[in-house]
């Protein structure tokens, strides 16, 4: 219970910092390494090899930091990459649908989820097969909002325009009967206050980035890989290219602070 | 006047091909290959020095297609990469920002031009500075508009949700009395038509990639570089990776017709 390696995590831009919100929320005392692809961004159209080499890189880079872990907080590289990392990397690998598709889950009662997540995520269909992987009873329901990225990137965070989009994504979805709805996307946890408003409070909200950090939480645990309680836990944030404007909305949003932003260069 | 070699267009992505749509309209008798760096798009956030680079990386792939110019339909690559792409190749180069510039300053007759682009057209100044190379006393008032391009990335280019962005972008400029706009990003031509709608009939719209064309041909007849008034203009069109929905968009709303795409990964 004294390891104070960091936390590597990645993500193809500056969304997965979302992760590592609910990561400083929930385990304070644990070092952080952060590694943003920038030059790349985004990995959603790329093919799942090109993803699948980014990653491989970007895992090979956080390690380079001596990382205890490494959590993808990513949907699109967690959806094609997690059983390579897996092979790869000797240290324990968290994804974010995994743990999103358990809670969501847990949380619905009628057995009919909703995800939204971007074009590539719901195309993969990754949640729903790692939904039906644990029970094929569940009815899943999907829908690509690609839009909301784009919103959020430039802060329309609480924004007629916004909310007007949110309504149109999620209008097939309650039609549907969805009783839960998992944000597939690292991105979304920034939009909870607005699609907190257009849903009506019956409707379970799965935040992938905070249940993400619960696994990590028990996988630490579990392989008594945790920090010690009274280390003071730094959170260090690297890019591969100059991170544009949607880092002030992120680090603004999520309260967020960190140093010296590092950039580091692909080869 | 019998030069049937291709034309070279290259853009980050698909947004060029509103360029080649201008280019078949004018020059229907011209072969044209186009190459859209889907791998690495957007290039807006990317490093002068980086998009400089993949500049002369998709340069050298069109020459290898033995193009007779190389038109750079893409105005992040228009305002850092043109003298270095003009010193490194021996063919003709001509950018969307130049003759947006020139067609602009035609235009205006209160000499007040405002200019709309993603937010690195915008940061870069480009189109201001290439305006005030040609005459200083022009006013430019300036506007980035970031959700455009995912709005039309979408297909919502009839859409109560992109006309109230056009609005709130537009509403400073007009305000601000310019009795021009330059559309300064190759994706917004698809957006005319909502333009149009918000405008009123007094302001003058200059879309880049019509002019970009109107300079192509004029550069050809001075070079004699023309193909033969009865060779069947063939519109060959190659991306780095697999091309997004976008395409499908561009596509139908630009009438462009194309046999089967050319996959060119980078090396």
């Amino acid at each position: 219970m004294n390891d104070s390696r960091p936390i590597g995590v990645f993500d193809s831009g500056i969304g997965g910092l979302t992760v590592v919100k609910a990561l400083r929320d929930l385990l304070a005392n644990e070092n952080i390494s952060y590694l943003g692809d920038t030059a790349r961004v985004p990995y959603g159209p790329k093919s799942p090899e090109t993803v699948q080499r980014y990653a491989v890189e970007l895992a090979q880079m956080l390690m380079g930091k001596n990382a205890k872990a490494l959590i993808v907080a990513c949907n699109t590289v967690s959806s094609v990459a997690l059983p390579l990392l897996t092979k790869k990397f000797s240290v324990p690998v968290i994804g974010v649908i995994d743990p999103g598709a358990r809670a969501a889950l847990q949380a619905t009662r009628n057995r009919h989820i909703g995800v939204i997540g971007t074009r590539a995520t719901i195309r993969s269909g990754a949640y729903e097969k790692a939904v039906r992987a644990i029970d094929n009873r569940v009815r899943v329901s999907s829908r690509a909002c690609p839009l909301l990225v784009p919103l959020i990137e430039e802060g329309l965070l609480d924004d007629d325009v916004t909310d007007r989009m949110i309504v149109r994504y999620l209008e097939p979805l309650l039609a549907d009967g969805i009783d839960t709805l998992v944000l597939g996307c690292t991105h979304y946890p920034l939009l909870t206050g607005a699609i907190t408003r257009v849903l009506s409070s019956e409707i379970m909200l799965v935040d992938s980035a905070q249940n993400c950090a619960r696994a990590v939480e028990k996988m630490l645990d579990r392989q008594s890989l945790r920090a010690a309680p009274a280390n003071r836990g730094e959170l260090h944030v690297a890019f591969t290219d100059a991170a544009d404007n949607f880092l002030n909305v992120a680090r603004d949003a999520l309260q967020l602070s960190f140093g010296e932003i590092e950039l580091r260069p692909l080869p």
